[in-house]
């Protein structure tokens, strides 16, 4: 097994925020979060330098409503934004680094023509752009990590991005920077609260579909990558130092299957696939009963949880709440958290929506990449 | 539809408990519940009259270890038992009713004989028995519900009760009172945590075969059958007065397909049992995202989320400890509540297992059936 890659955050490379569906909560959500981290700072804590892919039209509108007189400071590429921090280490402006869309056929859309709380192929067009420029800045080694606001699939759909999820978008940037094919960029979805953490074997495909993804090869791999990349979150919440993970398999039938009664994925794909993982020196257990696992590792027993599909995973890390949710992807050339939530169209530019889940997931890239 | 039938468990009718795999810690945590409800009692509370299906013998070696000093009223008959408690309203003695195997090759296994943590198929004849005559009290009117302690499956197929679990075993039972197939005897599983109520579309099968029951037919059914039995929940947590749920529809797919983009089971089983049922006067929502469905509910928007299949309910019930879990029973002719965990061999008679699950079956009992 390779050594894992390291998990450092360069302290002087700023993460790069891509500000999500213009129609949503993203650019305010993004502006609450800058000026509570700006507080914080104000209050003695460390300043995170970070910076938003975007346009500035979308964020004076959140700033007017949210944070009158916040400063931004609007920038080219990602690589000024980087010169900028370095420049500027205490700096308490938004930086914003202008991420124009590809113009379509009618032209770039204009940023000020777009509804809120609407789904459009503009807005589409700027969340999709943002998403490239700030990733292709990580893989450019100018940004330490990437925060993605939340996008609306239908508008990107529209704008002719036609991927189910983040997640897949970002495989297919890092495969084309690499030049293979995104089958050769595997990556696996990591979904934590402040107490689990959870790494499904599969995301947005039918259940039936999912089922056909339960084998040997894939559970082998996620494994793989699960000790090489998550952190060891009871062990460090203890003051454990432990590098690895200890990673529960859950199961994918009632009680596990009850030794082969209830379907057979235990017996013909977790045994054998968490045996080679025991060979290969990861700290695994497993099949262990789906209604239990995820409870057992909420009280400390297990850092993370394999989940069988992506429900079994995302429903008790949303249990008592979104707003502690964070997504991460596992895989890609650079280290990228999410919030566990969508654009929220409907509560979209009314001053409500909550950052909680935006600073969790920029708290967990601080915490773990440090 | 039918009018609901009455939740009422008669004050003159006791519970019936059966003792679970003897093995196991089924009379040590029954002989704890009721230390507790006599110590209730004698701060001012009310006598919940019950009695406990089984053999003394397992009780008194329990009572030595957690309760020394309790007495024990040993009966022949769940009449008996019934006629003490009308003879006796303050009694605090632990009630048995003996409850017999019939004799297998070898004899009545004796009771005396059978080692503690260990699979048997003794074990098994006694436990089995137990359920067999404190289900038959309630079937006859004799107790007002039943209130299981977990049994082991394995020793109970040795006895030659081959069913996955009590569910069906009861289900059996009742169709036999009724001179009717099990299948005619509709049941269902709801499972329940102080702020969280799930009913199952389907329980003890492989999550393959488990899609397969997710029909319009079975949804209907599901959605009737807890219109008329399940608890306002949030309703009566917030002091309101409404006699049926509010029901969420979780869907089988991640997000609830998107509109059939994974998977086809909202939009060809979901949707249409959902407005037939509303049509019905149901009260019902959904299919909703099963991700963020009982997260919703928790919350107080739903008292009862329809499960698609036994884990995606079992997993959000179980999260904040078993100890909380509740195991309902719905379409028996009578109301059965079991605490939501094992046999637990591994502590058994060591005087270390909580009662708190039993305890929150019994409250459950309590609270919604009278």
């Amino acid at each position: 097994m390779s050594a894992p890659p390291p998990r450092v955050l360069s302290e002087r490379k700023p993460i790069a925020v891509s500000m999500g569906d213009p129609a949503g909560i993203g650019p305010e959500i993004i502006v609450k979060a800058w000026q509570q981290c700006v507080g914080q700072v104000k209050a003695g804590a460390a300043v995170q330098p970070l910076w938003v892919a975007g346009h500035q039209s979308f964020f004076l509108n959140a700033i007017k409503m949210c944070a009158p007189g916040m400063e931004i400071e609007v920038l080219a590429t990602a690589a000024d934004a980087a010169q900028f921090w370095r420049d500027n280490p205490k700096n308490d402006r938004l930086v914003i680094v202008e991420a124009v869309p590809q113009p379509c056929a009618a032209g770039v859309p204009d940023p000020t023509g777009i509804d809120i709380g609407v789904v459009s192929q503009a807005a589409g067009m700027w969340a999709a752009r943002a998403i490239e420029v700030a990733a292709h800045a990580c893989m450019a080694g100018l940004a330490g990590g990437l925060l993605t606001a939340p996008i609306h699939k239908v508008a990107l759909e529209r704008a002719g991005y036609d991927y189910p999820g983040h997640t897949e978008f970002l495989q297919a940037l890092a495969a084309r920077a690499k030049g293979v094919s995104p089958a050769a960029v595997p990556v696996r979805m990591l979904l934590a609260n402040p107490s689990l953490q959870t790494v499904l074997l599969s995301i947005h495909v039918s259940l039936r579909a999912a089922l056909d993804l339960v084998t040997v090869e894939n559970l082998f791999q996620t494994l793989q990558m699960t000790h090489d990349h998550v952190p060891p979150l009871h062990a460090a919440l203890r003051g454990e130092s432990r590098k690895h993970p200890k990673i529960a398999v859950a199961g994918v039938n009632p009680h596990a299957g009850e030794s082969g009664r209830f379907g057979d994925e235990e017996q013909r794909v977790m045994v054998p696939a968490v045996a080679a993982a025991q060979a290969a020196g990861i700290d695994v257990t497993g099949p262990i009963s789906p209604d239990t696992v995820y409870m057992r590792a909420r009280q400390g027993e297990f850092d993370v949880v394999i989940a069988a599909y992506h429900d079994q995973g995302l429903i008790p890390v949303k249990y008592l709440g979104v707003d502690e949710g964070v997504n991460v992807t596992l895989g890609l050339p650079f280290l990228r958290a999410s919030p566990d939530h969508g654009t929220a169209f409907e509560i979209a530019a009314k001053g409500v929506a909550s950052p909680d889940s935006l600073l969790a997931a920029l708290k967990w890239l601080q915490r773990w990449s440090i």
